[in-house]
């Protein structure tokens, strides 16, 4: 048969079956989207050789990620050639680019509709995971809507639905089954100690209030059934969750162990519902390995991207058991500048990563405690370079470095000690923000071999709508009257500036 | 039919079809391999970024190279996590990691079979092409065995077949059928005014004396008949050929005029032979993308790179025509650590670029010919700013930065000159040398699709020799007794030394 078949109808017949398992299937389908938040080519890179290097695998060794690259993601806004991560977020999440800051709006200032709100309207059960303030410019981006990022008292408001017009659950709930992360404070009102919000708003009681299981600590997360009904809420700080290399595991869930659950969570519901529920829509955000490389941090990212490549893991057995689940990863950006090998040697050394205890954020919170310079250089030798950093022979230049950036101030602080490794292990980088490069476009599963090669940042948000189905365009109209939106566009516009 | 065809029958069928397009095939088919030496992904998104601003296009629009985007590779050598050319092409030319300044050589010091030298001796019509000296370590690694990239005299000689006991030609030729490129001062012996060898070996005269049509100019290149017969070896420049920017088309021709009048000599060559030709491979170098990495020029390393686009509109038409070849197109590793976008700005601006007219080589060529602080001043004041790079309104930090590093030498000269453009233009570089982040990995025409993902550099390799249905072990083996070689690792090994 092989030498005499019909290549015409082979032809149309693969085009058939493609047609079939995109958009127009029936049945149950899964999403997973994830997003390894300034993660860039060379931080895959990192992380690939500092895992051959340690383990003694070989050096034409790839990552589960590696495994699963499909192509390149292009990252620029509307406005400028290097976005941040709301305008990345809504590339993704409206399949259309915005200005730096705005959050799920188009480039003209209106509310656009996303996926997770098209999915919910459709049927789906949908979940946002992350490791920062689930407030945060990349999960704000799926379920909110904001002239800009920072307002997160308004966008957490919007996550629970209120003032957003979607009327998406009959009790007034919005768009979104599951939240699993960081960011409890702009859910308690400014009386509360443990709150930042502006307001006397209780949106942790409001949550209670429209059904929420409501949970706060690695417990209660414990303690929730793998087959708990939605809507659930667990944030487990008040701002970001702790970086991997600094977690407590008995404080926090790490980003794997909240994907499993999340997983498992959103499977039980969608398929506690009738036989033609459409399934179910997450984003999972490895968010930190973002703000470790604003910090110029090697070790901390690498450490966040250790355990976003478990989570891809967890993801890929989810889909071995549920073959009807499409996984799509790719990134918002790249942040730092990260490259690996620093003029005069063509070489880089992973192993000055591995002794590395503790963020650059967490000594720095450290030092800040500490009054005067001989307290500070004498703690920064004694304890900082030998028993958080690995450093068993600092210099005095190096403690020096330490010891006066913490008194230019916490930002200082933190890339100098990033540095200080940095310059050891021969890594370089060439900003605190973000750059303009293309950054690994990553797929698995059902429908996966429909997406590759370089597409910008708004044909990935496309093809995650078709894949599910939904059509985004309506959901927008929906939000059309969204109040008070366009003033707050004009003020932003009248005061633009970047952000983290 | 779309709906009832057999779904296993359609798998046994295209693995069918997909086997009869790999090694197995009969019938002619071709091989063109190009290398963007030095390209890393902030390398195409800078050419791209530059692209739409200065032309319109919009913010979603793609290149010819990101539409041919098939996954990434790995660049690692042997003995460093940063390459370098030799060993990045020997990955490429042998499947096999080598290390740092190995020429066409395995880890273990042996001379290994490459896909040109394996291809030949089935049958196949090979050529290299390169904007770099032919000796240079990237076409090298493809027709020569050395211990030592910087061995050029023993390089070219191999190149010619001499020493390199293949005997690929009745004649005593070498491997290769057409070289174009740069560095004639390597085939011309010591006493000639042009010539760079510490002998007196006359290359030149030998290639003419084996059948070679020897010309070193663009009229004579002009004037070789699209048809005309090979072996042909055309060599316009004493040593590297011009940069893009600086190039004057009446004295040399560029990239793609090179690739297009090589691509007609081969399939002409090899459509004269018998019908059961295998048909022709070739390796096409975008070689000073590197080198103006290397100076942190982002004005130069762009140009080579839009010419190395135009090369890559040649190939694609040529495909379009002849469907039986495959481009596969990657780099070697990325250069200077380039990134797009600098703090505080979460923005880059390639219309710097647009003005500028001359590398930073020409420049500081220029320079070094000036005696005396002011002269240096007043010309990079009057001359070098505004007319060369275009900055009318240059500070006197700008000018004096520039005229100091000409003093401490011209490699620092040059990366001032770059300097000054990447600052306005909010460009970051973190070295003169290489880095260890992953390359784009493009392909296009028959086979494309069975290479993608992420590939280790050897990976790539072995697809090369998959495709060309080529035996690289037998070649290898053929080459064992190499005169003088395991000499030359050892002497090598003992200076070992990190190379451009």
């Amino acid at each position: 048969m092989a030498h005499t078949c019909n290549i015409f109808a082979i032809l149309l017949c693969a085009l058939a079956v493609n047609g079939q398992t995109s958009a127009k299937t029936s049945g149950p389908r899964n999403l997973i989207f994830m997003i390894s938040d300034g993660f860039g080519v060379a931080s895959e890179a990192l992380a690939r050789s500092y895992t051959q290097q340690t383990t003694g695998y070989p050096s034409n060794w790839g990552s589960v990620l590696d495994s699963v690259l499909v192509g390149l993601t292009r990252t620029r806004s509307n406005d400028t050639l290097v976005t941040d991560s709301a305008a990345g977020a809504t590339a993704f999440s409206c399949a259309q680019k915005s200005f730096n800051g705005g959050i799920g709006i188009s480039a003209d200032g209106r509310p656009c509709g996303t996926v997770l709100e098209a999915a919910k309207r459709k049927g789906y059960v949908t979940g946002l995971v992350t490791t920062a303030r689930i407030s945060h410019a990349t999960p704000a981006a799926f379920a909110a809507h904001a002239a800009d990022r920072n307002m997160e008292d308004l966008i957490a408001q919007q996550m629970l639905g209120i003032g957003i017009g979607l009327n998406s659950s009959a009790n007034g709930r919005g768009s979104v089954d599951l939240m699993f992360g960081g960011g409890q404070c702009y859910f308690l009102p400014k009386n509360n100690k443990a709150g930042c919000r502006s307001d006397d708003v209780d949106l942790w009681q409001t949550a209670q209030s429209q059904g929420f299981t409501a949970l706060n600590n690695r417990q209660q997360f414990d303690s929730l059934a793998f087959n708990a009904p939605l809507p659930v809420l667990a944030l487990f700080a008040p701002s970001h969750m702790a970086y991997e290399i600094d977690r407590n595991p008995a404080e926090q869930p790490s980003l794997s162990e909240m994907t499993a659950k999340a997983l498992s969570l959103l499977h039980s519901a969608s398929a506690n519902v009738p036989a033609d529920h459409p399934g179910f829509m997450v984003m999972i955000e490895g968010a930190r390995i973002d703000m470790a490389g604003h910090d110029n941090d090697p070790a901390t990212h690498l450490h966040d991207i250790l355990e976003y490549w478990k989570a891809i893991n967890v993801v890929r057995n989810f889909i071995s058991l549920n073959p009807s689940t499409l996984l799509v990863s790719t990134s918002d950006h790249e942040t730092g500048g990260l490259t690996l090998g620093v003029e005069p040697e063509y070489a880089w050394y992973p192993s000055v990563l591995k002794p590395v205890q503790r963020s650059a954020e967490v000594i720095c919170k450290e030092l800040n405690r500490m009054t005067g310079r001989a307290q500070l250089d004498r703690h920064i030798a004694r304890v900082v370079m030998p028993q958080y950093l690995g450093i068993t022979d600092s210099s005095a230049t190096e403690v020096s470095t330490v010891s006066e950036a913490i008194q230019s101030g916490f930002k200082a602080c933190k890339r100098a000690v990033g540095h200080v490794i940095s310059a050891r292990a021969r890594i370089g980088w060439t900003t605190s923000g973000h750059t303009g490069a293309d950054v690994g476009l990553y797929a698995y599963g059902s429908g996966s071999e429909e997406i590759r090669g370089s597409m910008d940042n708004t044909q990935v948000g496309g093809f995650l709508a078709s894949y599910l189905g939904v059509d985004l365009d309506s959901t927008t109209r929906e939000l059309a009257n969204l109040s008070t939106f366009q003033k707050d566009v004009e003020k932003k516009r009248q005061h633009k500036h970047e952000h983290r």
